[in-house]
């Protein structure tokens, strides 16, 4: 029986090779979210603006890197990440995308065909998941990577952002639990893989960063901090989504959420093969 | 007596504040080379092109971060460095420019005041000159740093840069002899500083990479390589500008060789009060 002909199971898709994962997606064999697809492999967040923002957003971004790691952009009009994922197509290999009109969402597509002109340029981004493994691996518990009730809180910081052409505003952060006497093992883990966020950007105490509730985070509400654990917060790939709203940008298209591009990198961002 | 009373001799400038160098270069008071000024700080190649070029060329050097590490971009038409020395002024802080139009050397000039318009985009790409002061003091003899007769050669290899828009050709690298029972060494120290080119690109011999005379190089002619050594290559900074050239760019200007932009920065990227 061939891997076409059995239908797909996420547990599945561990040991799958990246291109076999975006294969399924592309075939709409697997439509479901990434959460530990071709398990090592760097995940990344999409976000495709017209060419006239395209370097605007590049600078904002290269200019945050904790919550935006530029991993690939696209030639404008080319779909092809040919740095993250030779001969991939940003267009078909994410199973589930976001529409967003002068800073609305105004669609959830499943893939971008009719909508990718000549004028787009893709941009991928690092995100969590990919270190959420390595902590995980490291011996600091990540609930959200084996049971589906378990989220990452995701709040509004009041860290700024550096600004770049219109795009501007506070950088979205998560929020992890962590073991206090992990604390700095969780930094160290991460810090190895600043594509994927990096080292956190605060430990502790969550009003330092203008989070004034923390059971009531204003994007995803999560696990919350128990007995013997410190919040540790880390740049969020909302952030560049988010900033992109804000500036009203006519036409945005995204990876739904969950439902990331996975990369052929390793998750410190060199070439595997 | 103050530091604007005296005549600087480079020695001077080893310990003085990378501000400190930039206005005494601003003043005119300092119009040679930045080898071992501000020790411990970055220092960077300048590369400034018609703002219709940019995204193109950032985009060159985000795929090709070896020789081409990107430390900061400005603004269109400004020339401030935000990121890697806020306040700084990229028309007047280096002390040397060199003026490319249509792909050929048309001037050197002392200042760009009157060549920035509103049209131009300044490149901040890491240098190697940050890297040699590590390795000398990782105990990897750097003799260039203090005999002003020696210098790192520097080749056309045959490895080939990932192109973006007119922006290809091949990478452009320097080569030091090492002793050869610290090669491993050289690539520990020098892959901690990815943005002044990180690890070697290669090791050993040199037509491996298309170098058919290790005596005779294309741009530089340096120390050879002596007995119980070994030839060590790294990305190089003259890269992005052979690339530039020979996409005749119409409009180009750059430092001119060892007249570099000291930054704020810490030699690995991080801001340093």
């Amino acid at each position: 029986m061939t891997v076409q002909e059995k239908t797909i199971q996420r547990t599945d898709l561990a040991t799958w090779a990246p291109h076999e994962v975006r294969q399924a997606i592309r075939d709409r064999r697997w439509t479901g979210t990434t959460h530990g697809a071709a398990r090592g492999r760097l995940q990344a967040n999409l976000v495709v603006l017209p060419q006239k923002y395209a370097f605007d957003f590049l600078r904002f971004c290269l200019r945050n890197p904790r919550p935006c790691p530029v991993i690939d952009v696209t030639d404008p009009g080319s779909a092809e990440p040919t740095v993250a994922a030779p001969g991939a197509d940003l267009r078909t290999d994410l199973s589930s995308y976001r529409v967003y009109r002068n800073g609305e969402l105004t669609d959830t597509v499943p893939d971008l065909l009719d909508l990718w002109t000549e004028d787009h340029v893709g941009f991928l981004l690092g995100c969590s998941l990919s270190f959420d493994e390595a902590l995980d691996s490291a011996g600091i518990p990540m609930p959200h990577l084996r049971d589906t009730t378990s989220r990452v809180s995701t709040f509004r910081s009041n860290i700024p952002c550096v600004p770049a052409g219109p795009f501007s505003g506070p950088m979205v952060v998560t929020m992890r639990p962590v073991p206090t006497n992990m604390v700095v093992r969780a930094v160290e883990v991460t810090g190895r893989y600043p594509l994927a966020h990096g080292a956190p950007v605060h430990i502790g105490d969550a009003a330092d960063i203008g989070i004034t509730d923390l059971e009531n985070p204003e994007f995803v509400t999560g696990d919350r901090l128990g007995e013997g654990q410190t919040s540790v917060f880390w740049g969020c790939g909302v952030t560049p989504q988010a900033v992109a709203m804000a500036a009203r940008i006519p036409e945005m298209f995204t990876h739904h959420a969950g439902h990331m591009f996975v990369t052929d990198l390793a998750l410190d961002g060199t070439p595997k093969p």
